[in-house]
């Protein structure tokens, strides 16, 4: 802890600075912030962080996070229960809702098949997706986890590993790897070059 | 707030959004890391921000934040108390601290004068600085106030307004303007190096 600060002041300085992408500065701009705003602002923000931690849980269906048993997309009779996106994380799911594009459910693996880190199959949600599979009414998987090894390597695990063998008759697909909208062919890297020129498709 | 969140995760999506330089994207990530970290911390960094508000306030001397009627630099007996560094914010003077050069005392004026935004001089700590000066001991002022239009109008205001009329054997100096530590004249604005040529020294 700094000494150039109250003690008061610099413990909350120290607990900024353990957030992700809170760098020492940055911390010291959020806890004088908290000096300066109402005092119930102060005690909201405190309050939602406690709050979060003792109602937030993982839907016991898909894994997404929610504040009742079953989320509210698991649970909106609007959604397609026949197509399944299985994303490895929960900011995924959020990513793609943002998109107002998919309208069928999702699957939470919590994680991806890592060997660096000591991740296997076995870490990640996969006996649910074998259960939730196994009630014939999922007709296709989008996979989309991210487009790097190890969501590729997750991605071509479930796919041969436990959907085709459950049940050949699902269809699995994968999201397009490419150019993201906006890109410049000249500042993309080589690897997304490769995969757009890959997965490229026939205009008509 | 966003409809694809839980509702506790949507507030505290909401509570970090109102911070400072955290955008949705950054607010997003930080309610995750809060649900993945372990739970006494968690309560730690939301115990601090409710203890920060009950516990701090300002400096009865200088203004500075502290947790005590007098901070712990106004009542360090091996600070200079004869040379006095007057700055805009709290924040100015822990980074003055922070270079471990200056052994003196502080005066926060908790704010410049700024006719932009309505800020006269009846809203700076004058009077408590006008107290502090009258005793006497202060020997030399520094205002280290921004080198901006409001800091430059701030440290002239107080140097002919208020110290010299006070006591005119106060020595009253003003912080160097001009080119950063490791600059480029190449990439330096019209203004600062302006200043550097006006703030010339002659080498010896």
């Amino acid at each position: 802890m700094s000494t150039h600060y109250a003690k008061p002041l610099a413990r909350l300085v120290g607990e900024f600075e353990k957030l992700p992408g809170i760098g020492p500065k940055s911390a010291q701009r959020l806890a004088f912030h908290v000096l300066r705003i109402p005092e119930d602002e102060a005690h909201a923000l405190a309050a939602a962080i406690v709050d979060v931690r003792t109602t937030i849980k993982y839907c016991r269906v898909c894994g997404n996070f929610t504040d009742q048993d079953t989320c509210f997309i698991c649970t909106d009779p609007r959604r397609d229960q026949s197509l399944m996106c299985i994303v490895a994380e929960a900011r995924d799911l959020i990513a793609m809702e943002k998109t107002n594009e998919f309208r069928g459910v999702y699957h939470v693996l919590q994680g991806v098949i890592s060997p660096m880190e000591g991740v296997g199959p076995d870490r990640l949600r996969i006996a649910e997706l074998q259960d939730r599979l196994s009630g014939g009414i999922v007709r296709e998987v989008i996979l989309a986890t991210n487009p790097t090894v190890e969501g590729d390597t997750t991605a071509m695990y479930l796919a041969r590993n436990i959907i085709k063998p459950l049940d050949p008759s699902i269809k699995i697909t994968r999201i397009a790897h490419g150019m993201p909208a906006g890109g410049d062919l000249d500042y993309a890297d080589q690897a997304t070059l490769i995969s757009a020129l890959e997965w490229r498709r026939e205009l008509t």
